[in-house]
């Protein structure tokens, strides 16, 4: 970002925003992700929106050319949530919709908090969390799913984003004897992390294509061969594009949870680590995105996003959208995870085109 | 034991054995435990076998009274088989049913090995394994089940052991993203691992009481809320007293496991970690047992033994049976784990009577 002459701000959860000036001092046109990742994630998951926000500066800034409206690149911290719930940590915080204080107060499983991990590193800054004032918002994300590739299409035009509901349960049983302890007067904490983990499969079935479920971390103790597992602690990832279809399925796994649970005569306790209802994009920026697509003679597919995304917080407080590229296979949180080269670089086109529409608009007026 | 005054040897794989001299140079009789413990685990498992031998002899001693044949008091290394598989590792080795190298370099889940660990708490002897030839061994334990405290009796003579089947199971699946892949196109490691231990409650049901299943270990790779598991390992923990139901149960797992895998497009590798078929102890010696338990008026049931001891490798080699007390709530392999202290006391006054009954009898003849 300093290289491009951008002016960068770090503000106090860690987001890094860089702004390239417009000719106009107006709220910028803001673009980017986020560069944090799963543990088995792989190259471009997050890097690619802010690598080519990036990209899109360097051209302007190649070709001698500035916008009306400044252009803004930020990098989001812990987009991902894979060490400290919730998920989209610093853009919700950016937009408000999270206190800074609880962020920075959120602890790890070994209780270490995000606040003395962001000092650790260094990307604890000085700036005012939400400044500046955003125009609007435009994230450029690999898929992460099979549907483009599938339908042989360039070009995925993000209309919104699916609800997102993340549970852990804690299940407390009794530890005992594998082998001196009759069956039925077993309380097993890990058959009941089990029955829940075949239940949600099964919800899956019956709910139709519209509904995900995933029990993906599971932790038992004492978690040995010939113990009677004590505690189960697991999370279940629920996700749909209808709201009352998610709160539907959020009931009928507690339904469930609390009956297996008195069935095996152990106890329960449940925490949200992550709630956020099905976002819609802003019609306006949309329509823009699949004109410019239609412009560079790009096939493309009108589509919800199945992960959650920076750009649903940003979308909170501006006019936000998102594009779309294929990725191989589907495959995404896995280091095979992989865009085509040609696939990337259209992607990143698009988006100067989109940023160059969005930053050189009239003020409030229409495309 | 050396204030006892027993001569004290420690073998090449950590066995702790005390002589304490007979009238006559026979082969010892040896009674003893373990002293390792599961990581949840109570004060009495394995402790109460050593602390009541010592106890014997200490009696002995105190009474300046000597048997014909010598006392020896065991500690067998790593009996629990929590870290290092197979449970029972130390006295399998001692009685020549494991190779002393190969349990050496048994690793647990860190690649640590049993060598280095043994050198590192200064417990790798120079004693030859297996030495002295042992005339009988007599093992008591907590029952660590809840029949004893049912019934309401004090003594457990102990007929033999259940047969114990281990299995890891390693499936592998494919990491991807929870909110993007659709759910046919799946590949989870964890939804295959929670099938198989709801199925093996299921087996246990239809098999009826004799057959034991536990998953209690389970591993998922990332292990994160919204990953679909690329890896799960777990274990499953068969029991059975007949050793060709035993033999069904683990068909009857290993076919569901395919097909399992199968269904959800995984693959799917296994590893025995422990295999033993049901023992069968001494007769003279379990007649032994039962006729001091009814010389000192105690109520008392036959039974077999739900979980491995140390006793059922001794029987390869030499005459062996065992004795339990009974576990308060059945509890075992948790720090609530309780025998009160008059079951205890009764406990190792009948060890006295059966070890002078051994020790005492003619050489080579009838009790």
């Amino acid at each position: 970002m300093r290289e491009l002459g951008m002016q960068v701000s770090i503000d106090a959860i860690g987001n890094i925003v860089g702004i390239f000036p417009g000719t106009e001092d107006l709220p910028p046109v803001m673009v980017g992700s986020h560069i944090d990742t799963v543990r088995t994630g792989g190259l471009y998951d997050g890097n690619y929106g802010v690598l080519a926000g990036l990209e899109v500066v360097a051209t302007l800034r190649d070709a001698a050319l500035q916008t009306r409206r400044p252009l803004a690149v930020a990098v989001f911290t812990n987009e991902e949530g894979a060490r400290f719930q919730p998920d989209m940590m610093g853009s919700l915080v950016y937009v408000g919709g999270l206190p800074l204080q609880e962020a920075l107060e959120t602890r790890d499983a070994d209780g270490v908090s995000v606040h003395s991990e962001l000092q650790r590193m260094g990307y604890q800054g000085t700036a005012a969390v939400g400044a500046p004032a955003v125009d609007s918002f435009v994230e450029l994300h690999i898929e992460q799913g099979p549907v483009l590739e599938r339908l042989g299409l360039q070009i995925g035009v993000v209309e919104g984003v699916q609800g997102i509901s993340w549970t852990e349960f804690t299940v407390e049983g009794q530890s005992n004897h594998a082998g001196t302890t009759p069956m039925a007067l077993r309380h097993d904490a890990a058959l009941v992390a089990a029955q829940v983990a075949v239940f949600v499969r099964e919800l899956t079935v019956r709910m139709g294509a519209n509904q995900l479920a995933t029990v993906g971390a599971v932790r038992l103790s004492p978690n040995l061969v010939n113990v009677i597992a004590q505690k189960a602690v697991f999370t279940v990832d629920l996700r749909n594009t209808d709201s009352a279809a998610l709160a539907q399925a959020e009931r009928d796994l507690h339904a469930y949870v609390a009956q297996a649970t008195q069935t095996e005569g152990t106890r329960v306790s449940s925490r949200t680590l992550a709630r956020f209802e099905p976002v819609a994009f802003d019609p306006m920026v949309v329509n823009l995105v699949e004109q410019q697509t239609q412009a560079m003679g790009c096939s493309y597919h009108r589509m919800p996003s199945g992960a959650g995304h920076d750009a649903q917080m940003l979308a909170r407080v501006c006019r936000s959208a998102m594009i779309f590229v294929p990725s191989a296979g589907g495959l995404s949180h896995n280091v095979r995870e992989h865009t085509e080269p040609v696939d990337l670089h259209r992607g990143a086109q698009l988006l100067l085109q989109v940023v160059l529409a969005l930053a050189n608009r009239p003020t409030d007026g229409p495309f």
